[in-house]
């Protein structure tokens, strides 16, 4: 007999990208920045080392609610923040749809999304994008509590534009979702829907842009109605004093954040470029990865296993591959390796080996 | 029409204790460590606050599982480390309860487990404790698939023995949760009963004898049968990295641990010395704080009043006053200010005043 739920008993577990604790990897896997945050909130983090963390954090992150509230145009009782903004999708997901509820989202997505529903014991009603990842048309009719929608989408790095989920959040009863976890590497963003729809709540996160995915924090914003809710559900002190510290100097510091995000997007261009020169084809991204179809006889799979065997790390997902845009010479090492690989007589030599 | 769940939209949300952000408080409310880490894991955790932070934390926290088993004589996989032993409560709850399932604890006790069970629909069955805080007979019958036991108990401070709880162990057919946040400020402890029921699980914190409220950071111990299953419900990165590494290090200092701890027990004694010849009964405390009924005429709440105006802040819970045991010269201060609140002319004069 098991002490567990039927659901959790029955379910796989979530499977993080691989981070491995060995040197010496390339990590184009798990879509983080590759340039670290800046020698100033690195040192505001430092300077809050110290004695006070014998205390517990401020459980409602005043502070950085009225940064956040402060950057993004907003009142700090439309935003809430947390470890991650996967803890902010349990909290909607525990918030909204609870056991025998409906979430909707499209598919591939970010594979987080059906998890969070079996572990809810909750219906997970997957609508398969259309090949060129637009907007499927059935979303707005699943009669779901809560529709998710990745934008930029992964794995795909695409994007459905702010009118469309205007559009989609007037036509839907239940809570739309936008999680902007890449926005920042994009030429729109949502946040302005907020104001307009009563049922818009968007992610964001530090990990991505701010290339703090070690500290774990994101934030919500949404009508106060629903941050209010939404606070009852939330661990009190889900959030450490360090992060709430670096969120604020994170974002008093929003330059250092844009010229990344420039650099990513201009060797992102290059990236796409490249990779088409192979013959693949790459979705447009709007995001710091690009996902790729290899050209046959090639396979994605292939290309993984010995991208890993030289030492470099991307993700192997939905017949493709994504790759993390990472620095230059992350991306050139990647090229070279991927050139060999792909090249025809290697290929003819691998074969042959099996 | 509201978005939320109904038993969300129906419930209160948990109230922790008053994190003051105004400077000057002498802070005897939220059972923090009146002393700071030690300087050797301060400058870890500074070590890493570097450009790695743009990194995701190891998902496993292998490292400090690995010094948890290490130092508490059990198996890696033996252990899942959580964002503050809250996080665990929670995957617990999700693990093993579910709505409509039931969750079983004495009462007065942490009031977080009954807010948890309604986040999750689910049914509380709080049993009294009798008025000496001992075990209540009933608890062993309640049928619920999770029993929880605060031991030490909050705000009594008082402990169950080991003894005790194999036997309840033993007794019940769901999962007994000894939640030991406060236990290296007793004389013994459940972890030994990890090995020898299938159906324990033991929760320890980092945030009360290693001081490190503020950074995040809890663990649980038991089967490894019972920490596979409960991965699979957890954040993937709960932890971040910089908990992660403090840990470790707090592990590896733990003779500052052990000696903090044993001031604390010195000053409680004194503290409960002086508060019994205030002519209060105090309860026998296994833990970083005491609680005291006053002496009539003054009640709790106006000793909690009283204090906070003389910017002292106390928990007043369940007809009792709940005072952390704070530094030396914080506990002379509070002592100084109760003598004088509790004196018979300070009293009338109050009583006139209204």
């Amino acid at each position: 007999m098991s002490f567990f739920r039927p659901n959790i008993e029955a379910m796989e577990g979530y499977v993080p990208g691989e981070q491995p604790q060995e040197k010496g990897f390339i990590k184009l896997n798990t879509n983080e920045n590759p340039y670290p945050p800046s020698p100033r909130v690195l040192k505001r983090i430092r300077d809050a080392v110290n004695g006070d963390l014998r205390l517990y954090p401020d459980p409602t992150a005043k502070a950085l609610r009225e940064t956040i509230a402060d950057v993004f145009d907003t009142k700090p009782d439309r935003v809430l923040v947390g470890n991650g903004s996967d803890d902010l999708l349990t909290i909607i997901i525990r918030s909204f749809v609870g056991p025998r509820g409906k979430a909707a989202f499209p598919t591939p997505t970010y594979s987080l999304y059906p998890t969070l529903c079996r572990i809810e014991n909750a219906t997970a009603a997957a609508v398969p994008f259309p090949p060129d990842f637009s907007l499927p048309e059935k979303l707005a009719r699943t009669g779901a509590k809560v529709t998710f929608i990745a934008n930029p989408n992964s794995p795909s790095g695409t994007m459905i534009t702010p009118l469309e989920l205007g559009r989609l959040a007037r036509r839907i009863n239940g809570i739309l979702v936008i999680d902007e976890a890449y926005v920042d590497f994009a030429e729109d963003d949502c946040m302005r829907l907020v104001a307009r729809h009563k049922n818009v709540i968007v992610l964001r996160t530090f990990s991505k842009s701010f290339s703090l995915c070690g500290l774990r924090l994101g934030f919500a914003v949404a009508r106060k109605e629903l941050i209010a809710g939404m606070i009852k559900v939330k661990d009190s002190y889900n959030v450490n004093r360090l992060a709430q510290v670096a969120g604020v100097a994170a974002l008093k510091d929003i330059r250092t954040v844009r010229k990344n995000a420039d650099n990513v997007r201009k060797t992102r261009a290059r990236l796409t470029k490249a990779l088409e020169s192979l013959g693949w084809f790459v979705y447009p991204s709007q995001s710091n990865f690009v996902f790729a179809r290899v050209r046959p006889p090639h396979t994605p799979e292939e290309c993984y296993t010995e991208l890993k065997r030289r030492k470099i790390l991307v993700r192997y997902l939905n017949d493709g591959l994504r790759i993390t845009v990472g620095t230059d010479a992350e991306i050139d090492a990647l090229l070279k390796n991927l050139r060999d690989i792909c090249a025809p007589r290697a290929f003819e030599n691998r074969r042959k080996k099996r």
